[in-house]
């Protein structure tokens, strides 16, 4: 696909324009800019993202968007946001029919999910594309103990991962129900209902706010986090790992992967890189350096506000997926990771039990 | 052409969003939104843009699209801003050797206009798209002092523009230079290298910031401002007369345009609508009421300020378009208005007097 999956995507606010600004990057955060203000210690803090639909549910896809600008700002602990601008583009190839159905629910599903954020869109622009953009901006201005700066993991510290791996493979995986000669290679390790079970899954999950997450890094004295995006796990884990005041290292043991995208991505070839690490993800989870001791309860607690919230509104999983050891400020996966299959929520077993989405966390790391 | 001059835009806060706010449009300025801040007193004021290239010049380009985006914020009269992102798109359609050497042109361009503005880009997105785009994200805390909302007109003011219009005209005659179909209907009324003079003055009027005229908004009290841009100077002229708390109309009597654009766009059967103020413009000047007994100071503090600054950092130019009298909050254009033909910066006309651009304003209304 050419399409939104992460491909060209700087998504990191220092890659594109921060490499370009010699001596120390001042106001450039991992995740967002933070920007000290003329006004009594605050500053302004803001991302941006924008990319193409990978979901064809026009509501959703808006919901995803929304959750994937926020998601900056919860990976610095912020769970607040003063404001969102939306961006938009309207295809060009799309008839006025089209456009008035799509478009506005679009919208519809970008402010629903900024008002789950608590916050709510009042400007944007609207261009005319090729393609259909969906975006937006968001900022809040803080103080200083409302965010964490992301670089403060020590050796012992455990790392966390708030959502399960796998969005890009599930949706690809979904539009190769339609195409035999891509279907033809898959079919034998996954059924059709489970491609589109799989698919649900990852569209809840990129739908998700991680703002639940961001509040409880606050309340467990989390070292540092950035979201999981376009570069995949290993990539964030590095860019993070790179950022930090300590010389450490980072090294993932367990791969939460949404059940059967780690046998697909096997069956076809090996293309997406999954349990490398590499395969991109949309809106992913939180990526967090949390405490030894603080770990655990940290997701009992996501999961306990996870199963309270439900469907849509819940607050993702969280599972411990590795330490942080004296290293040189990388991240690397060991040689056979557990995987661990995260059942959509549709299925019976999720239906039976609405935690298992976010199974107890192990604490014993291979 | 289906680029930029415009077409499409709906470049206005109010406009695709706000309308589809029920109740008051709170939070939504004219050109920005002001979104009132937890921490005493302060306002969260931010504007986003982006568009399609409409000049050759990359680097030109990258100064336009920052002159633009902080042009929302200059039309409220701030001249600060605390925090700029950059949008980008690179073409899918470039190749390496030509992206390499385009893309960071139009980046540099964006930042020396920012570092003009006394910001600085400290974020962004880019992504692959058919299209190049360019645009960003102004953000700005401000004390209520600071902002000036543009609702305050009263009976007796005086509408002043800042820049001359023309700039969409300017853009497509210099593409007809090379459609011999197109130049042959417009050339008995101009030459190519006058095409070519025009699109160098449209080319350094849009990448002028509006920052000048933003501080003199203080100095000389307007009561309202706007920026002219994708609506023509009636659209939003009409848009500034709905906004205000008063009951007052606008009446515009004359129009400062680029020279020889008002000629090239009757010959071509006015398909823009120029003297009818609908032709759209890129970051075009700021259309402001003044009290009458100010307009005059505003229009030589900007004429002086701009031939000590001379060339791109020239401040504009300024001239009295118009009155504002009791009426029912539109905006319209006399029947037979004043052309003032502004030479471009680069004739020698101009070259003899540096002033030249911004003419002696006329405090004689038709």
């Amino acid at each position: 696909t050419d399409r939104a999956d992460g491909t060209g995507k700087a998504d990191d606010q220092a890659s594109e324009f921060g490499q370009q600004l010699p001596g120390p990057r001042l106001g450039v955060g991992m995740d967002c800019c933070v920007i000290p203000l003329r006004h009594g210690g605050l500053s302004l803090v803001q991302t941006t993202d924008f990319f193409y639909p990978l979901v064809e549910d026009p509501y959703m896809m808006g919901r995803i968007a929304c959750a994937n600008v926020l998601s900056d700002l919860y990976a610095m602990g912020i769970t607040e946001c003063d404001n969102m601008l939306m961006l938009l583009s309207v295809s060009q190839k799309m008839n006025d029919k089209d456009r008035e159905r799509v478009m506005p629910l679009i919208i519809q599903g970008f402010r629903d999910a900024a008002e789950e954020g608590g916050t709510s869109v009042t400007g944007g622009q609207t261009v005319i594309n090729p393609w259909i953009i969906v975006g937006g901006v968001a900022s809040v201005v803080c103080q200083p103990n409302e965010f964490i700066m992301p670089d403060g993991a020590v050796p012992g510290d455990v790392l966390v991962l708030t959502k399960p791996l796998g969005t890009q493979v599930a949706v690809n995986a979904h539009q190769w129900l339609d195409q035999t000669e891509r279907w033809n290679k898959i079919k034998l390790v996954v059924t059709k209902e489970e491609v589109k079970e799989a698919y649900q899954e990852a569209m809840f999950s990129m739908a998700t706010l991680n703002r639940t997450a961001a509040g409880l890094m606050h309340k467990f004295q989390a070292h540092a986090a950035t979201d999981v995006t376009g570069f995949g796990l290993l990539g964030h884990a590095n860019n993070l790992a790179a950022q930090q005041r300590n010389e450490v290292a980072f090294v993932i043991h367990n791969l939460p992967i949404i059940a059967k995208m780690a046998a697909i991505s096997k069956a076809c070839g090996n293309i997406f890189n999954l349990v490398q690490g590499k395969s991109a993800e949309t809106s992913g989870g939180l990526l967090m350096c949390l405490p030894r001791e603080q770990a655990a309860k940290f997701c009992s607690e996501m999961k306990s506000q996870s199963s309270g919230a439900g469907g849509q509104g819940a607050a993702g999983g969280a599972w411990i997926i590795g330490i942080v050891e004296k290293g040189d400020r990388r991240a690397r996966i060991i040689d056979k990771p557990r995987i661990i299959e995260v059942p959509p929520r549709g299925t019976q077993a999720a239906n039976q039990d609405n935690n298992s989405t976010s199974p107890a966390p192990s604490a014993n790391l291979s």
